[in-house]
Order: structure tokens, then C-alpha cells, then sequence
């Protein structure tokens, strides 16, 4: 089976229940600059992983795997993983 | 004409032409952990920003203006505003 090589697409955000420090010192400069209408922010991160797999579902299992060992903090965050093409 | 809240998710990420650090550290980190598979990381920021607006159409030039004015660098990052709903 070849291996083939695919882009994933990993979000990681803090948890909607946490507070977000880094997201309220964006929504307070936003403000700042007059953006008033700005009711709320939240900041995380984004990674794009490119990943040799034999399947796309392998790709996504790999991909969830690297965000529960490193990339996301299992206390704190939340991940997505998409998975293309 | 009333306002409507409005998500928009905010992805900056470095330039595909610039040196990323960040990604750089993940890549090795992720190769030390036995990843071997990964060819590469880029990393970067993703923003929740609830914004009112009159229209989706205003909430996307917001956002827009946002990110030219505070959360990309207009040199190193590339950035990607989707609303919804």
C-alpha cells in the first residue's frame, strides 16, 4: 500500500468554559482602535501538518494523536483536525 | 436597519515564502515523539471574534479591516476571514 501525502488542517482552541487571557488582550486592543462592536474574542492556534499516510482516516488518526501527546493541552484546549484532500 | 451578531473565524497564518520558527519547533518536537512521517508544520494563529454588524457582508469587511490594522503583520502573515452564519 503506498503512502500518500496529505495537509491537515488542526485548530486548537482554548475551552469554551476557561478563560481566555490572550484573546481578552486582543478584544481590548481591538477596542482600543474603535472597533467597539467587537463583543467577544478567542485565540488559539493553528497548524498545518503535512503527513504521509496510506489513507485519509490514517492521516485524521495520526493527526489526533499528535494533538493529544503535543499539540493540544488536554486540560485547557479543544482541537479540530480536517483532513484534506 | 437592526444589527446582527456575527462569528467570524480569523486564520493568520506566516507567509509560505518566509522561515516559521514556530512550525520548525513543532516539526522536530513531533519527530522526537516518533512522528516520523510528518515533511512538515506551519503554524500560526486562529481567532473567534463575535462582531455586530447590519449585514454578513459588513462583518466580513470588519473583520478584514481588523486584520490590517492589529491581528496580521501585513509583511510576514496571510490572513483568511470566514463569517458565519
Amino acid at each position: 500500500m503506498s503512502a500518500g501525502a496529505y495537509t491537515v488542517e488542526i485548530r486548537v482552541m482554548p475551552r469554551a468554559s476557561l478563560l481566555d487571557p490572550q484573546g481578552q488582550a486582543v478584544h481590548h486592543a481591538l477596542q482600543a482602535l474603535g472597533f467597539g462592536d467587537v463583543a467577544g474574542v478567542r485565540a488559539g492556534k493553528h497548524l498545518v501538518v503535512q503527513v504521509q499516510a496510506a489513507t485519509r482516516e490514517e492521516a485524521a488518526a495520526k493527526a489526533r494523536s499528535m494533538c493529544d501527546r503535543l499539540l493540544a493541552n488536554p486540560v485547557t484546549e479543544d482541537y479540530e483536525c480536517s483532513v484534506s484532500p
